[in-house]
């Protein structure tokens, strides 16, 4: 397992290489917020609020990215944002003027840049008036490369559609650390994992191999069938995928990102983006995902009884029947909470028919996308109401099946964990009986196994604490803006922020919100969410080893 | 124990017999908020939003509490409010005109009440303009009870100043309550749960009593002592705060409060009063409570050992070394951010000596009072930045040593639930090593108490997961105010409602935060505290296996 860890390690750094090498931006140096009003920030820090024409003209170059807006253009968005803000002068004051003025100023010189100041750069965009992108820094990289190759899908990039700032070829290696990543977990984990008695009872891992040529080919044989089933199911929704019009780079990209339970899209908009560019074709992409998504949260090796046509093993699964009921139950009341709510709809006269139609499709995604902690987004799950957040929350920590490339606790170890308290809690009254701990009717013999589910539960807990107040200690207050009301979520905020990279989700709350990224985290946090990502990861054990002097001095 | 839980229920529907009784008001039937535009609240509902002047008048009513105002004050006050917020007209409408408008709409219709409209209320009221009070219903004196026999000290009444809508002696079996739960704790679960082994372990209760004359006799003599200890300490208490300027009626109620961890005051500042009025005796009464608050929370075993002289048995002892470890680590960190956040001064001149001493005597006054779950406020700590706010959070948890009246997990099963993960990360990897599990260099023998303590961190996770879920399900916005960013508050909010009464703290974050109370709160939500008050204070089993079938079938 040691192994496995330093290995895991070295396969970081090196993914994170590339973006490195390719001098990629994740963000542009400035940050804006809601109103002029509020202090914007450069490079992180926060500077003198700006006049509303100032505002108007810096939010126009920051939605055009890195690639910035030829001087026409600039202008019809300044003047457009300055109609619609101000009702008051005409003419408007000449947007060279206040751009000149804006790039005098101390903080803001060398940020803004006109055409013709860096003559070197590439001719589309030498011509544009634009804002500088910030390069990846180490702490970046390494986050990305973590968050890929464990299937998290946490970014820090904030625009993933800007070719310039970061090229096609990077957002193909980032999309493929998931594959890699969700390949070694059903390779390695579930293989060795499944080895042991106890990984016996959590795995149920029965696979009928060549038994009699000995362990060790058996081992081979099972490792070669799951990455094949594997290759297989991802090659099978990037046709799918492709057949509902994606392009083959982003049917690649998403299917890789659905199979390992990653979620790393190609789009600012996650998947949502497809159902912005076409409502039939972007619903159908949704439920073909929800599907794969469910598949590749489940047991891989019933998921290969499945595909050898003994479907009877898979749906009398004890694990995957809690599973699914999970799912069908929190999306019940998740749906049911939200039609009530009129989280779903944006127009108030839309008919119950097509609430319950958006209810359903955003509601199981979100539901499906969290619990397999994939944490694909299709709807801004923060704005829901306080239960629907409140629960998808609590789903980050139930994760996926054990066996599957998914994340979290894993769905068998909440039932035994529930097991385990109701069969201690009759035994501290009832000495005298004593009862086995029982699973899909038969005992479950390992005596280990009850401490380690409680140890394991007992270190989420104790990793989820300390993060949670690491996080809340060491993030400046300026990463919440500088309102009053944003720093009041930074608690909450954080809170989901650790639920997310421990249990490989991607996604949050608030400022790391479904339509959010980690790019404005400082180093230091990012470089904790790694930890905290890898050890999630690796299923704890594996990593806290390292960590453990006794353990380097008695080898 | 089963005996003893359900004693403890009869307790508490006795106890809330004197407030049903009295009649006694604990809120006023409007709840405004901090501007005419948001909608106020009439007995929860909201209506309308109110004009300026009707905001004026109604917000000069409702500080005035249930006795309301005399003509020529309320229109003092009416017009100050005016002034101070519109700069337009004048003369400003008549107050009177308002009023009788307002009293005519259908939702404040019988809620305002004129002079001479009710002529069979008491003197003092009949010439007042008043806002009709709303006296306690069952689950309001249910959960007062509760909050009293478990020392929790929150409270669901928001004005405790108003002699009308609360009398003294209520304010004074309020008090009494928090007496004799923690009699109760103290002769009861000291004395009886030190007997097992397992609950020798937790308390060291090694009291040298008769011990030849048989363990009956042995545990009467030691109830006896503690018994007296208790009152001894309450008598001592009482009488320092006396000569530190309280009346008598005062320093009794908060003695009360002190010893029994519980915190329930007789201002609504709490123990902060005294300092608003009197600095010099206001800091000597908080420097005194401090120092009885850390005596409440530590084993009463103890302090019988420091009482007959052997100090050097409580200063030797492991838990006590670790909780006062813990009390001066933290203060110490929450000084220093509090220092560099300027949480502690309002004035941006003060000296950076008054600074320190400001921030020593909150800093340390708040985190005694949260770690032994008294739960007394000096200082607004909800304005306080992350860190301390999140620290605060997590004390919660920590609560007293076992065998005080402290509430919470205490910290002896802190230290052996680290020791036990430590230990048990040690042996997944050298499964060769055993290790006993020791206690202050003694090794603990006892095979079940790992499991105990690991069952007991996991029941606690689990009441407080479901019941925060519960909270933010059930719990209407409206409890919130109608402003969008207070609804966003509620996540957390719920999270320290829960920790505060599950760990009979009192007070939390948010709309519970120090100088808030449970008031607003539904009647079911309550309940539901009630329920974790109780769960809280009972060590959990006692409680939940009255709710199991299992139990009741096989008796």
């Amino acid at each position: 397992m040691a192994v496995v860890g330093l290995s895991w390690v070295v396969a970081t750094v090196l993914g994170a290489m590339p973006y490195i090498l390719s001098g990629s931006s994740n963000k542009l140096a400035v940050r804006l917020f809601s109103s002029h009003e509020i202090a914007p920030q450069i490079y992180g820090d926060p500077v003198s609020p700006l006049t509303q024409e100032q505002y108007a003209l810096v939010d126009s170059l920051v939605s055009a990215g890195a690639k910035g807006l030829p001087a026409r253009k600039l202008e019809e968005q300044y003047d457009a944002r300055m109609r619609k803000w101000s009702k008051v002068e005409d003419p408007l004051p000449d947007f060279r003027v206040v751009f000149e003025d804006l790039s005098e100023l101390s903080h803001w010189r060398g940020v803004l840049i006109h055409p013709g100041q860096e003559p070197d750069s590439p001719l589309d965009r030498a011509n544009n008036y634009r804002i500088r992108g910030v390069r990846m820094n180490i702490a970046d990289a390494i986050f990305e490369s973590q968050s890929g190759f464990s299937t998290t899908g946490a970014t820090v990039i904030a625009n993933l559609e800007d070719p310039i700032s970061l090229p096609h070829c990077v957002l193909f290696w980032r999309s493929s650390t998931h594959f890699l990543g969700g390949l070694g977990i059903i390779v390695l984990f579930v293989v060795i994992l499944g080895q042991g008695s106890a990984g016996k009872a959590l795995m149920r891992n029965e696979i009928p191999g060549p038994s009699k040529e000995g362990s060790h080919s058996r081992i081979q044989h099972t490792a070669w069938m799951f990455a094949a089933l594997y290759c297989g199911l991802n090659l099978i929704l990037t046709c799918l995928l492709w057949l509902l019009g994606m392009d083959v780079f982003d049917a690649i990209c998403h299917a890789f990102g659905t199979l390992a339970t990653g979620g790393f899209s190609t789009y600012n908009a996650s998947l949502g983006h497809f159902y912005q560019v076409n409502h039939t074709m972007g619903a159908w992409i949704e439920y073909v995902v929800i599907v794969f998504m469910v598949l590749a949260g489940s047991n891989f090796t019933l998921l290969y009884f499945l595909m050898i046509g003994q479907a009877n093993r898979l749906v009398g699964d004890i694990e995957w029947r809690y599973y699914m009921g999970i799912i069908i139950g929190v999306t019940i009341c998740v749906m049911s909470f939200g039609m009530v709510y009129d989280d779903f709809i944006i127009d108030p006269n839309t008919s119950s028919f097509t609430e319950f139609q958006l209810a359903l499709r955003n509601g199981l995604f979100q539901v499906v996308s969290i619990i397999t902690t994939t944490g694909y987004g299709t709807h801004d799950f923060d704005k829901w109401n306080s239960f629907g957040r409140g629960v998808l929350f609590l789903l980050m920590f139930v994760g996926g099946c054990a066996g599957s490339t998914g994340g979290g606790v894993k769905v068998i170890r909440h039932i035994l964990f529930h097991k385990i308290l109701f069969l201690q809690l009759e035994k501290s009254y009832h000495p005298s009986v004593v009862r086995p701990l029982r699973l899909g009717g038969k005992p479950v013999d390992d005596p280990d196994l009850q401490t380690n589910i409680l140890i394991y539960f007992s270190l989420i807990l104790v990793l989820f604490v300390f993060g949670w107040l690491s996080i809340v200690t060491l993030e400046p207050d300026t990463t919440w803006g500088s309102a009053e009301e944003h720093i009041e979520h930074k608690l909450i905020d954080s809170a989901t922020a650790v639920a997310a990279t421990l249990n490989n989700v991607g996604p949050g709350l608030g400022i790391i919100g479904a339509t959010q990224n980690y790019a404005n985290f400082s180093w230091w946090t990012k470089l904790l969410f790694t930890a905290l990502m890898m050890i999630g990861r690796l299923e704890i054990f594996a990593v806290l080893v390292l960590l453990m002097p006794r353990f380097w001095r008695s080898r």
